[in-house]
């Protein structure tokens, strides 16, 4: 069967570079989350992931790639996602780095495992913002951003990236009333159940990381997410 | 039923600013083509894509714009296809200029006539080329950006510009077998029949544009790879 990420409702994104203990990791990972996505924006390094992974990989959970730097690529993910950012002001970001990783490895590797993500990186704040040479956009911006990835692009998922601020959950409202192909992943800021719960009722899936590092109590309550039905 | 040009084989390219006489144009028209399609790079105006589509629709020949300028869309015609430089420098050409579009106009148009194609210009005398900031892709870009297209973006087609010169039919036989349901159009350099047919073993469609306004004669007999089966 092929692999899938379109039934993750909750997701825990795990930083190469920042330190866990092994308890920690095992919480995070037995937690009842849906998955484990691995990626970083500076200093990712194959080691670093080659780590992290193999220790992920004790655990039965899923555990996907977020591609950040193409030499830091290691073959035991299940499967990798490749971000494709739609409001930097780079071609280079948005395209050009994935066609030279396709160029490179196109014949060694599974693309059945690859998925495509449109890009929203919403903080200037963000490393990512800054690395990415990206602008602010506004609200129809994004809005014509989602549009592009599931009408223009098909891609299957549109990321709003607010990385480490807690977004507007009425933007994150418009844009899922804007997909309906295209899953919209939320990220940033979200360190309790309730702000978990908030973001869940529009996007399809929601990922927590930082709070993994600052309050991994609070943030494993976040999967709880999964029991309710809304 | 909805509009489709997934079985044209030929179209003829029409330039809103090159004179064509009503003769000529009638010859153009009623040659036996699949469609025309108007487009051009620079100096599109309203007023000359109007004056064109509606001396165009007197014939039954299906009509399409190829939109190069968000000012110079006429509602008259049978399908639009916005194209995407896959290998322009900047993104801007890429996606920016149709995002701006999906913007504006998202609430007005009808997307389903809308078909986005992923262009590749190849030749660096034209001026799509200086005007839109592309590097010449080598052979592995090309298969890369046609690969993309397919898999990433899942266009419709794939545009392989030579823009007023004859191609390589190696690389359009080569882009091919990377294409499956992304369709291969070719277009440049095509005056002579046996030209047409060379590019048509390899590409699902042949665009012929300046061979009109140059040796229409000439230009004309390339309808007749239709009538050939290869």
């Amino acid at each position: 069967m092929l692999f899938s990420m379109d039934h993750w409702r909750h997701a825990f994104k795990l930083d190469p570079n920042k330190e866990i203990s092994d308890k920690d990791l095992e919480s995070v990972c037995e937690s009842g989350t849906d998955g484990i996505i691995v990626g970083g924006t500076d200093d990712v390094t194959l080691p670093g992931v080659v780590d992290l992974v193999s220790r992920v990989k004790k655990y039965s959970v899923p555990c996907v790639l977020e591609v950040s730097s193409i030499d830091a690529i290691s073959p035991e993910f299940d499967a990798y996602l490749i971000p494709m950012v739609l409001n930097s002001q780079d071609k280079q970001w948005m395209m050009d780095v994935q066609h030279e990783a396709i160029k490179q490895y196109k014949h060694f590797m599974s693309w059945k495992e690859m998925f495509f993500e449109g890009y929203c990186v919403m903080n200037e704040d963000a490393k990512a913002f800054t690395y990415t040479n990206c602008k602010l956009p506004t609200r129809e911006d994004v809005l014509a951003y989602a549009y592009m990835a599931e009408h223009v692009f098909h891609l299957p998922y549109f990321y709003l990236e607010y990385s480490g601020m807690y977004g507007d959950p009425d933007l994150v409202y418009d844009v899922s009333s804007e997909l309906g192909q295209t899953k919209l992943i939320y990220g940033g800021g979200i360190h309790t159940l309730a702000e978990a719960k908030e973001m869940s009722m529009y996007a399809d899936m929601i990922v927590v990381g930082n709070a993994i590092y600052t309050n991994l109590t609070e943030a494993l309550q976040t999967v709880r997410i999964k029991q309710q039905s809304f």
